[in-house]
């Protein structure tokens, strides 16, 4: 594996062995096994889990990672293509990558998209400079169209609680917010439980489809995995029988939504707040799932989040569990 | 023990004991006995000293940290419980605190009081929401209510000088400033003074008492240290024979001046700047000491922090000395 | 070697013997020198590759490092002797550089000049305040008058190419921008060239001079490493012959222009962007350098940037392998 920026690159065999490492590591931690590694951090957005769980993932395997903040303590980063660079971005990505990829054994990135155009950002620009440019492997910590190392992160937490994933009924649902969110994790989530043979159901209001490059990609995964994949705007009839609630707050469908009319078209939809009356449509063993970070009572209620369903820290945990595998696996090879 | 966020996690003893490490280590530094360790560092507030000298005592113990900047890298926190989180704070302390506590093997926490109400700021809200909540040690950078750490390292300088402590008459002076500042420091040099049996005197203008409930606990740890607490507003009454001249600024009490007066109630001290005729109203081998940052000539002048007197940069220098015994303590018997 | 912060720190035999050493280990790396090593890393102004390429440093060679960025993380520093400290920066650098001191093994700093006054800058208030308090060796990572690692790099990217420097015809050329930047770029390129023997050709418009002090000590490097120095507003002249192209934009001379005339000064230059017609003028085998970060189709053309000459990134990397060399220099001998 050179990069692991989609789920793509492991494809449903890919999915299923991450996974198995990380719950055999989980019981016997490695060691010492990135000593003399070294990962680069790049954040063009803000990060709380995702930063501290990729630095404990690195240290903690004898490693060590450089935090760069784009726009903080680091310049701001021009990424169009012949720009005469007379704004207020002093460097180029062509300038900004390659020189990173110098210092260090692989790079991290976080990067959000611009939240004009659903099909611009599923085109993942900044990322695939960060893979045509960088020299040395890149992992995502989030990109515009992806978040993998959540969406394995979530599988992870599942396989743990209901052993098997395959043809097991699981709900994504969208929940209200009080401002467009991207859509990579959502696709994550839902790329990642097709790989994993789930039985996804996607469950959100008219105008909030999730981008069509990627569905077809679930339901291609789920083909080859035994999974399914279906959409509805019924939530209560995707809930009967589901074995996980996943909740996330998403922005509507960008050809269907002025980025100004956005907000507008979410707050008519307050409704698909999760509570416990919403899981109570689901399986009696349902389990709550969310990516964090969370706004209570706003996306979902604070019972749930603080009830017996809920495994929300668990899952967050979890990234660091798949993340040291996958951090080992892209770092194998490259030179200490 | 479990955590440290106040000096009542030590008590009288426990004062002693921590000291008497510092000084041994200090002659004879403790090689890698943090290696394998992790520390997460959570700052609600900035820091040059405190960041600094906790990185340095656990990379030079072997250990690592994770420096995490609420509000700058890393998302706002909301504290409120039952909070509607519609506003500029996207995620709870009830997620981000336990999520960070299963990537690290201890916290570390700064967060400053609200300053609008002293007997709100001294029930410590954030730092007990650390405690409940973290699921591993948690240690405190500096909290609305005390500053432990500076607390150990201004009496360790002082052992330093002086052999013993017990009964030795030591000054707490208030000092002018340009705005109101949290009470964690003097309530935390008092309490360390107090359990290590100084003669703690205390001298600040009227309106600017700290808080009750430090001053009684305070006078408990002078009872069993075989020390004393006494409080004027005569400040040169106090000086008289002291050893050490303590200076800090602080705010007025909040039920005494609406947030808006503060900064009039402070300026009507000037008078209280630290020279060094201050001086010499204290004993003839008076050192003086300040947490640091010290506004010069507002808080104290020049020839007082550049003059024969000063302990300031040992005093510092002393946090780590304090610290990598504390660090020692709380990481001891925590899963590497 | 003391501290490193001006290429006089080395002379005319030291640059040589580190570019020696660099180059050797870059072919064998020289493992874990930096064990049990720390450095403190100040930032007053922002940084990409000099961030990334001091700690990959640090942490390749088995040392650590930490970052602290003054007026984010960390309270501003005010630096004035004998001010009344009642603005918005509430610590001073004489507490706050021997404070940082006493924590670590060295000090790197990185402090740009304000560009109000060239013989101010020239004479380096702030990092020469570090040399004198710090208690512990200082290097730069650029300061108001030079940036040495930076004019090191530049060197060892053209020992790599050329082989031997001496008499190798360089040519320093200005370059537009859309503001005035610092001259320690150019003065560190000036002085490293000369002081490794090469025919250093400097080309700017009129009024856009560097520092006489500068210029002067460059001339004496020259006279003893067997170099020249020139200086010309002929640009073509200048690149006629030459093997190594490096651009650079920085303000005018202050005496002769009001600050708030140098952007119009700048302005008036547009057509010394750095285009293949620039190069072509120069030797067939040029070299082109810049230290980035550099704005595309301001100061240079994509052309150039991405064209075959460009050894811009190699230049980079550099930045790497002089600086480990010199933090094995300046630490050799400090405790552990």
């Amino acid at each position: 594996m050179r990069h692991f920026t989609r789920i793509a690159d492991l494809d449903v065999t890919g999915v299923a062995a991450i996974l198995d490492e990380a719950l055999a590591w989980k019981k016997h931690p490695p060691g010492a096994h990135l000593a003399g590694k070294l990962l680069g951090m790049v954040f063009f957005n803000p990060s709380l889990r995702t930063r501290a769980s990729f630095e404990a993932a690195m240290l903690r395997g004898g490693g060590n990672a450089i935090v760069l903040e784009v726009g903080s303590g680091v310049w701001k980063l021009e990424d169009r293509d012949g720009a005469v660079m007379d704004g207020d971005r002093p460097e180029h990505i062509r300038e900004a990558i390659p020189v990173l990829g110098r210092y260090v054994d692989a790079l991290a990135v976080r990067t959000f998209g611009a939240l004009q155009d659903d099909t611009a950002d599923a085109a993942d620009p900044v990322m695939n400079a960060f893979r045509e440019l960088a020299g040395v492997p890149v992992i995502s910590m989030e990109s515009a169209r992806e978040h993998p190392c959540q969406g394995l992160a979530d599988l992870l937490t599942i396989r743990e609680r209901f052993g098997v994933t395959r043809k097991l009924p699981v709900t994504l649902t969208w929940a209200p917010h009080i401002k467009p969110l991207p859509k990579a994790v959502p696709h994550s989530f839902l790329l990642t439980a097709a790989a994993a043979g789930c039985e996804v159901r996607v469950a959100h209001p008219p105008g909030f489809d999730l981008h069509p490059a990627v569905m077809a990609e679930a339901q291609d995964y789920a083909r080859r995995s035994g999974g399914s994949v279906s959409v509805t705007h019924d939530r209560k009839a995707a809930l009967s029988g589901s074995h996980v609630v996943y909740a996330k707050a998403w922005g509507p469908v960008t050809e269907k939504a002025a980025a100004s009319e956005a907000a507008a078209r979410i707050a008519a939809h307050k409704d698909w707040l999760i509570t416990s009356r919403t899981l109570a449509a689901a399986a009696r063993d349902t389990v709550f799932l969310h990516c964090l970070p969370v706004r209570r009572n706003v996306e979902v209620s604070d019972e749930v989040l603080d009830g017996p369903a809920s495994r929300v820290i668990d899952e967050a945990e979890n990234r660091f569990h798949v993340q040291r595998v996958l951090l080992d696996k892209l770092l194998e090879g490259t030179a200490c």
